[in-house]
């Protein structure tokens, strides 16, 4: 299995980004990552001002997957991943919902034991492992990590775990794909701009589907079959959530643009995966007994 | 227990609206409701013209509680959802997400056998039996049952189901709860703007809190505490939530703002009610094993 060190990364997911490892479709492949502030802050009493604040969310990659072009569906499963041995959350003025009445950043150092976060003597979170930035390049200029859009990037998104499967649109030869900022665990919001950041190692397979090309990244898990949109507002990322998904399934089914609208509001969710970044991400579900029951393939 | 009969509603949640019952804090009652439509629609060759859009939402009540004043909390306790036999949903042009891509008015009848709503031939739901209209007398004027705000109303929310317990600013002296909409099963965001409508009995109790007051509506169940906020924009109504949430649990807890909101983004969830009425639903929710970790009472 190839194998790529976190210290091959980018600040940003960009066309001209040069390969940091080729890779074939089928292959499977194990990428270490940094924190999302990559691994400057190891200790409580760490002097924010020190901080080097151009060194955030960097992204492992890019990876160029051989055959993947513009059109195409890039296929991820996250098979694995291992997190680093202790979390780091940050808090700070403008910094996520309540950034507005914060007077000075406050960090907080996290250990993982007994597969939980240990919050503080008297709670202990259980884990949730996730990975806050994936995405492949994009259309035209390059995206910074810190930004989610229809090629993937910061969509901080806990459904983003192992087992998962996603999949996104490619738009450049190879596909690039990028990732890093693992949480060990995260609210659906991540309202204060921070999960549990961590280092991590994560393993993957990548496939190219040759496939009708797709808007906004999709995912699959246990749960079901999402879509997951970024916006300037919530509101128009869960209207375009709603719609995509809709507008997929519609011609795997035998059922009119009525009746799958209303299977989608009885059994259908609305989800929030952030509200911090400088776009918020939303998902739309459709649970798995549902593509189960019609024998539903999404690709 | 006293019992209120569906032929005692109001289109709207207004102070000037005459008592249908009296009853005391800590009493249990049963409540019948008709579903949205006012069980107009019986069957699925139902005549759409033949609708008469003025019965919409009714809610039964109101219910007075007596010693509720203004500024109290009044308690209300979900004890059982009995469900009708047959749901009903709707969809049509200008009507939720898809509204602009209807042509017609479609209905589907949607029986429930063996504990689920029949969809099709393939597919049967579970049911999640919830409240979609419920709340108290608004601060001036009159607020139509199909509107949620700070009073509750038609807040949609899934949560809203046996078991779980309702925290209502009062308002007006007596507070005058209605309630009706009834859902049979729903997923958060109410895409097509219609649940599984269906009549129902409900059974609650009323308790007044002389306490501390709420600016909108929370709730309590074995997933945890939520605030339950309507406004303009989803953004607006998270934002909102998440803010209220922390507030009320700061001074319960010995941790700082900081620390409070990164437990916050750690463990909370933002979720969707509802995006399909006049103002948009959102809450934000604290897990139950975080307030059990800290031994935190709402009130
Ligand atoms: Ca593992
Ligand atoms: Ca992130
Ligand atoms: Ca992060
Ligand atoms: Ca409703
Ligand atoms: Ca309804």
């Amino acid at each position: 299995m190839k194998h790529l060190a976190k210290e091959h990364f980018v600040y940003s997911m960009d066309k001209d980004n040069p390969p940091a490892l080729t890779v074939s479709s089928g292959e499977q492949i194990k990428v270490d990552t940094y924190d999302c502030f990559e691994n400057q802050i190891r200790t409580e009493d760490y002097e924010m001002k020190s901080m080097n604040w151009e060194k955030i969310n960097p992204a492992t990659g890019p990876i160029y997957v051989e055959d993947a072009e513009p059109g195409d569906v890039l296929k991820v499963r996250i098979d694995d991943i291992t997190l680093g041995e202790q979390g780091v959350m940050l808090t700070g003025p403008g910094l996520g919902v309540l950034g507005h009445r914060m007077e000075d950043f406050e960090v907080k150092i996290l250990p993982l034991k007994d597969g939980k976060v240990v919050f503080d003597e008297k709670l202990s979170l259980p884990l949730n492992p996730m990975i806050g930035v994936i995405g492949v390049a994009p259309e035209g200029e390059g995206v910074n990590c810190g930004t989610p859009d229809a090629h993937g990037g910061n969509m901080d998104t806990k459904r983003i775990a192992e087992g998962a499967t996603l999949y996104f649109p490619v738009f450049q030869k190879g596909a690039l794909l990028s990732l890093g900022d693992l949480h060990a665990a995260m609210g659906d919001g991540e309202v204060s701009v921070s999960g549990v950041e961590i280092p991590a190692e994560v393993t993957l397979t990548v496939e190219t589907l040759k496939t009708e090309s797709i808007s906004y990244p999709m995912l699959e898990d246990g749960e079901g079959a999402a879509a997951i949109v970024s916006k300037e507002t919530l509101d128009d990322a869960v209207d375009t959530a709603v719609e995509m998904i809709i507008d997929h399934l519609h011609p795997r089914l035998d059922m009119s643009l009525s009746e799958l609208t209303m299977l989608a509001s009885a059994a259908g969710q609305v989800e929030v995966s952030q509200v911090v970044d400088p776009l918020k991400t939303a998902r739309f579900s459709i649970p798995r007994y549902v593509l189960e029951a019609y024998d539903i393939q999404l690709f």
